[in-house]
């Protein structure tokens, strides 16, 4: 017993190692009797990891008892409006590693990111070069590109579904009225391409009022998401792709984004242009600045 | 792009791994201002072994909508009278884990365990010999032993709490009626020895209505706790004792302490004494079976 092994925070006897191992060998037993094999392969890897964290930090009882307290208060805020779990696996990166280890590299597939809670089934549809602002409060933004496979070859009538929050960073399911603001759905044409105005995308924190907001306030995080606009492009034989871009030169990116959707290669230039200048379908902006961006889409293969 | 790598899953490229460990390397740096020094470790540490189980598990979306659906409901059902997330805690071994790391070896002394939910302050003071069921449905066990340090020095006055269900498998306050029975507090005296009235202890399942419940059963895994005596030992310069002793022969024991609380050496051997024997203290059971058994504490240092 007067053997010892380094940790992180000391020195641990041999006999104590022992005893922490034998209790991590005997939860994992514990669970060898699982019918179904993947839950019995998820929850002995959990059961791995869990253990490992309280060893390696030494975690004592009283910060065990501050874990408990704030899983309770995570549970208690959350309801049918509000998911503060879900939250507090975006803002750990849970829920965007989960979506990495999903959607695995194919060549040159645009990349996915996170889903989040904005999205609502059977938006309008719009016909291309149409405004899926709906009247939502921002600096209108032409958006155009394709959607292809992964060797470039156009894909026609794929289904686009954009959704955004407005200039004062709330999507229109956040408003009382029942409103349907700042999202559409549309398809490619025959060539593949795609174009539509929708708005130039705004900052916005996610609910920081509650015990995920806490944690990120003691830990010196910003709530604030980059600004980004959403895309789900599904087309036949190809893989789902859900994503966002972002706009280059918001300072959150350097910031960081609370979710860490960002991605360099979602990263796009979003040009600014003066008021009066010519838009590309000869809309009339009257006094009003615009900006434009392009965002070519490439889809997997189905199946990858 | 066409090198990879093996996990216990499949095989995952170069450039999915890279882009996995970069996000969870990028999590992490996210808590680097922290300005507790101790809350950056832990949250680190849990970034860490949160993302390193869902890239080995190659965690689905599904699975992740899984898990949040299940945390959600042990969110709901938990408040101030039912606690599921310290279940939870308990049924995947991390509650007995902390006791584990925060009771760290001491020569001897004796080994601790996890506190659970049913202690109540201020229980009533019996004498040395006094019964603490205080009519409580059961056997009578006589229960006697020693309070030492761990080189066996005697220690006086050390005070020591006793809890347990009753033979139904509930404790008092799980009753509505307001009874106090089957706990107590008592000291023992000038040579460090004590002994008291209580009842042999019964098998009983944790809550297991509930998410937690369902986790148990779709694992195949027994909701019910190895029969226990509950004991909190404490005493001026020493190490708090928080333990139980369960019954060598409880078939619980070998079939799994739902909370992984057993320790071969709090397996003790209690004695069944046939109806009519003469009891230690002289008291009069009439034609009731009773049962005995010795526990003999030793408490580590104080700082330890």
């Amino acid at each position: 017993m007067s053997e010892t092994t380094t940790s992180t925070t000391g020195t641990v006897s041999t006999e104590q190692n022992r005893r922490e191992q034998a209790l991590t060998e005997k939860v994992i037993a514990s669970f060898e009797d699982t019918p179904d094999p993947r839950l019995k392969e998820i929850m002995q890897a959990l059961t791995q990891h869990l253990h490992a964290f309280i060893r390696e930090t030494r975690l004592t009882e009283a910060e065990w008892e501050a874990g408990i307290a704030f899983l309770t208060s995570t549970g208690n805020i959350t309801d049918d409006k509000r998911q503060e779990f879900i939250l507090l696996s975006d803002v750990l990166g849970a829920s965007m590693q989960t979506i990495t280890v999903s959607n695995p590299v194919a060549g040159e597939a645009t990349e996915a990111t996170v889903f989040g809670p904005f999205f609502v089934e059977d938006a309008p549809e719009i016909p291309n070069g149409g405004d899926m602002s709906f009247g939502a409060a921002g600096q209108p933004c032409w958006v155009e590109g394709t959607v292809t496979d992964t060797h470039g070859t156009p894909i026609p009538n794929a289904r686009i579904e954009v959704w955004e929050a407005d200039e004062d960073g709330f999507y229109d399911v956040q408003y009382d009225d029942g409103r349907t603001t700042a999202r559409a759905h549309l398809f490619t044409d025959e060539h593949g391409t795609y174009r539509f105005w929708g708005l130039k995308p705004t900052p916005y924190p996610i609910p920081h009022d509650g015990p995920v907001g806490a944690m990120l306030s003691a830990t010196n995080r910003s709530p604030v998401r980059a600004a980004h606009l959403h895309f789900m492009v599904t087309a036949e034989n190809h893989r789902s792709l859900v994503t966002h871009i972002f706009a280059a030169g918001d300072p959150q990116i350097e910031i960081g984004d609370s979710v860490f959707g960002v991605k360099d290669s979602l990263i796009k230039q979003f040009q600014d242009q003066p008021a009066g200048s010519p838009t590309p379908d000869g809309r009339d902006l009257k006094d009003r600045p615009w900006s434009r961006v392009r965002f070519d889409v490439l889809l997997a293969p189905a199946g990858t």
